[in-house]
């Protein structure tokens, strides 16, 4: 890796946190060139803009999350269970994620007005993991894993609905109840799903 | 109504979907001054800060949305159509809210770093909500009407994070979809309950 790209990564990794918790908005510039310890040109030799830098973040962290959510589950054969390896990951595995809580969750409600390049990237994000649901339940309709009935883009925006409703949740309340009380009902409903 | 009085109701209104819409730190000094038709001395000879602003605008868009969906359910004895009718009030009484979406979602996500002023408001607000939702179960349960092995605070966890959840979902989908399925869901999880 070149030197201009490597500070080019190093300013992402550490403006990640700051629009993750911040917001477009609310993440100024002194807060990026604290966490970047570099000057405002130093920043922005390497990026066009601030909307360019949270473009980039945004990639950068849902990557990270998406990673996270399907890791060991392309080794899972039967897509019922592959399903509720992504619910457990969904829960379990939060280490190593950009601090402060699902990117799609923040960028879908901080840029759904007057940001259209993120809210763009957020949409492609949302598509993107409904996309790969739907076609592990369209798999196990295949291979009769999952019943004939079962319409695989309703499963797929039920299961991110409730899991992202459930992070919200979270916000406001002490424990993790929420995220436990989705994922468990979430893993029923999958169980009631599979195919004799 | 003294003439202050209706003047600072005014701004509240006014104000509520630009902090609605923005969020507290995206709505500028100068979107409240175009949306109230007042100079800055105008807002704030009724209001201390932006902050006490923002939470009496929280308040009022919350309490709207609120009313409308627990609108003709207190005529609704059975307490599990009860909840039927408060899934079908967030899916179709949308007329009348403050623009810009859920005030709940908008303000957990947004205010979840750095304004616990508002936070604290939107906890308050979500705990009210689960204990609504959770008091109408353990009634229906006292009654017979709700099986007895049903837990109350995972019923209205689940109703909650599920219905938030799709409205994100929805503010990235170009079709309702997500609302309409999480409704549906909720309603036939919920036609399960029914005691004998």
């Amino acid at each position: 890796m070149k030197k201009g790209e490597a500070t080019r990564r190093e300013i992402i990794e550490k403006a990640a946190p700051i629009f993750n918790k911040k917001g477009f908005e609310g993440a100024s510039l002194s807060d990026l060139m604290e966490a970047t310890g570099l000057e405002k040109g130093g920043i922005y030799r390497h990026f066009e803009s601030k909307e360019q830098l949270a473009e980039e973040v945004f990639d950068y962290a849902w990557n990270l999350a998406m990673e996270r959510r399907m890791a060991g589950t392309e080794a899972i054969d039967n897509s019922v269970d592959r399903l509720k390896q992504i619910l457990r990951n969904f829960r379990e595995k939060r280490e190593g994620l950009v601090a402060g809580g699902c990117p799609l969750l923040n960028t879908a409600v901080e840029a759904d007005d007057g940001n259209p390049a993120l809210r763009n990237k957020a949409k492609r994000a949302m598509t993107g993991l409904l996309a790969r649901l739907e076609s592990i339940v369209e798999d196990g309709k295949k291979r009769g894993e999952i019943k004939n009935g079962v319409d695989p883009e309703e499963i797929a925006t039920l299961i991110v609905s409730t899991l992202e409703g459930s992070l919200m949740v979270n916000r406001l309340r002490e424990r993790d109840a929420a995220m436990r009380v989705a994922v468990q009902h979430l893993e029923e409903y999958l169980e009631g799903m599979r195919g004799s």
